[in-house]
């Protein structure tokens, strides 16, 4: 497992929404933002369900990673991207940055990991959260 | 080693230039322009050398390896970053594709994986070559 999922009953722009928003509130920005389905329509024709990788960048914990590692930003932004799903619903998954930073073999990075890890999973709670609070309204 | 490295003799912006226009010769355009300075100087107000995250992307590839594996836009798009050096000098960096999709454990990524990585190399090269040549003038 190389990352951390879960799956929403809600609208795919709401969910997006949501993470961005989400991310804010454990401090991360949104760096890069990318509609894969709008890249790959244009650039090859080909038609695939709505899906947005979202690049999370915690400031003060990316100065701190990229301290320890300079060419760790091959590796950043760290990602969550929001899909729909083949049965109508919408998933989102974060990269597991433990998993992810593993491969560059420097612990001092572990501490850094960890604490984007945590992050990312109170922030994909929020999302689902927020999702089933609007469905049971 | 989880990437492909190469030092320039020549001016930041221009070795800039020089990998983007690499990576369009190998099908890979630019999805994500990340200037880490001026987010660092944006958001915490600390000043660092020059640093560019380039976010690159070959439709065709990224199609294939998605459909493969739905999950993977939590690692994409593959990462070339430019930098200057303690001494002077520019990094290009490059990620190993075939480390970072090594952590997915799935073998139908492999050859993605391989031919990513030796448009990556080619990339480096050209980036090198041109550099050396602009010098030697």
């Amino acid at each position: 497992m190389y990352t951390i999922d879960r799956t929403v009953d809600a609208p795919f722009d709401e969910t997006v929404e949501r993470t961005i928003d989400a991310l804010a509130e454990e401090g991360f920005g949104v760096l890069a933002d990318i509609d894969v389905q709008a890249t790959f329509e244009a650039k090859l024709g080909e038609s695939i369900d709505q899906y947005r990788i979202l690049g999370a960048c915690n400031p003060p914990l990316a100065f701190e990673a990229l301290g320890e590692e300079p060419r760790l930003g091959t590796l950043l932004p760290c990602n969550v991207v929001v899909y729909e799903t083949d049965d109508g619903q919408v998933g989102v998954s974060a990269i597991d940055p433990e998993e992810m930073l593993g491969i560059v073999g420097n612990a001092a990075l572990d501490p850094i990991a960890s604490e984007v890890r945590e992050r990312f999973e109170r922030v994909l709670d929020a999302v689902a959260t927020a999702s089933a609070a609007t469905r049971a309204d």
